[in-house]
């Protein structure tokens, strides 16, 4: 027994030790905003310090598209959606003759592109309905073990970004709860975000149609309806964080003015508060868009970061590794 | 070291040793139902076993309103209403002459009831918006400390029940995670779930009004509007987990058929999974009432349960307590 009690603390000492050593954000340049991440946690998890919260309300909040994997240069949810058009036409013949139905069909992306908005939401609904719960978890898993992004030739889910799985996991080990709040599909995330983020499907905030509770050949199933019902974007976010989290997060991570509400939601709290958006800046390692980008436009946010104390994450100087399948660091 | 290394071991065998030993449910009556609770727990928790359950799956489900509390004669909620219609009417002065408002301010409950789930929702709306969702909180935090039960004599979050505090307590011991999923409306019941049952904001599900997000004085805030956004009671309470809780529950609990669907739901899922409805036939303790009562209704889940494996908690022999004021155990 006298054996077993010293090698259990020698094990507790070792780790205890290590912890402290080591580098807890490898992939993070040294700098301020490393400085700054860094700080904000020790601050808000020091007993009996001004800024302690306690382990119940520190909320984490990420954005998913463009803030832990790549979003360039299209949503991979639309990607998606375009795909299923493609392989649900022959159950659809209307679509030979509905737009943007039959521009896609066609591969006449212009047209798509112009059926703006509407036509977008028109895909995605008429894609993400129609189909029980299960039924669609296992085409969107499916999907997603089968296609690659386009200039990685990886699968998106390897398509996420390093520090960001670093920092989900060192604010975790720091009692944080880590959430994805995120414009893109609530049902179509939680296919993804456990194994790929470690975040749970009801630490998953996101966009919803409406769906319904049915018995179908004699079994209760949930069926997916054609009506949005919930648009987790923008001013959205916030609602969605009321709702689905019930606290105001003390973090708030995005990369887009789609982004801006929940983290002036997120930093207008009291107390210590961290607001950061990821600005992708390194067409090199990833790519590099801003204010005038079709996908996670960031304009207004950078104009007001200053300002509102929130911290611009650049990519290329930040960021010593981007992706986990990089042969080397900078 | 020498000496500390052997204590902390004492410790941990004496704890190890203490929860082996000890009564896990012990305001549960020894029988079935308490066998049935116990036995499905070791189950799903043997590693290795048939029906191992990996704790990220061990979802569990609780009604609020007669499963976790009293809500008889009326629902809580319904007489904070109540409540605020009085204290509001002041600056209504439409209410006056606007049914079922008038009726309430005139103490002409039959009118009231008259009006019925139009009424009552008319009554709910009007009196859970207009307002910022940290004024509301407030509001509600500021009710429950100073309203009582009208037979108890005691706060609503003292009139909750012992035992079923214990399996919660004993079912998070086990690596469950216990939410609640209630008709009740999510942002009331926030108010007191966190502190009464240990259950934090975001594992509470409930029907709700549309927020929006504004900014007022300069201030980010969300404010409830006058509209229903979601009834999270009978065939709602599927979608309501679906949405939140995105895993279909291993064990639910409730009380009435306003639960049917979600146990329904529940236990035909694959694997070992338990659903449980608590009957109110104990008048001398707490209330007695099932099938034709005007709350908490319960008969077709009644009629249903055998054929179902459902089980149904005779709150009078199966509780040996009901509520921590009680002077004594049976």
């Amino acid at each position: 027994m006298k054996r077993i009690t010293i090698v259990l603390l020698i094990v507790i000492l070792f780790s205890t030790a290590a912890m402290a050593g080591r580098d807890v954000l490898p992939s993070w340049a040294e700098g301020p905003t490393k400085t700054a991440i860094i700080q904000f946690v020790q601050d808000v998890t020091k007993e009996g310090g001004p800024d302690y919260v306690r382990p119940e309300e520190r909320i984490a909040t990420f954005d998913n598209d463009g803030t832990l994997w790549v979003e360039y240069p299209m949503y991979t949810q639309v990607l998606f959606a375009f795909d299923r058009v493609k392989e649900l036409a022959p159950q659809h013949p209307e679509w030979k003759t509905k737009q943007p139905f039959k521009a896609l069909l066609e591969g006449d992306m212009k047209t798509v592109g112009a059926s703006g908005m509407k036509g977008l939401m028109d895909i995605l609904i008429e894609t993400h309905s129609g189909m029980t719960a299960a039924e669609f978890e296992k085409t969107v898993t499916n999907w997603l073990a089968t296609h690659k992004q386009s200039r990685f030739k990886r699968l998106y889910t390897e398509c996420v970004y390093k520090p960001q799985l670093e920092l989900l996991t060192y604010l975790r080990a720091n009692g944080f709860k880590t959430f994805i709040v995120s414009g893109g599909g609530i049902q179509f995330m939680r296919a993804m975000t456990e194994k790929t983020y470690g975040i749970e499907p009801e630490q998953v905030v996101g966009s919803s149609v409406v769906s319904e509770f049915q018995i179908k050949d004699g079994e209760p199933v949930l069926v997916r309806m054609p009506k949005i019902d919930f648009v987790n974007d923008k001013a959205g976010k916030p609602v969605g964080i009321y709702e689905h989290i019930g606290r105001r997060p003390i973090l708030a991570f995005g990369n887009s003015d789609s982004d801006m509400q929940m983290i002036e939601y997120t930093t207008a709290g009291e107390g210590r508060r961290l607001g950061l958006f990821v600005h992708h800046t390194d067409a090199d390692r990833e790519y590099a868009y801003d204010w005038d980008s079709h996908v996670g436009t960031l304009d207004k946010a950078l104009d007001r970061a200053d300002t509102n104390g929130w911290i611009i994450v650049d990519m290329k100087k930040d960021w010593k590794t981007v992706f986990s399948f990089e042969k080397s660091n900078k």
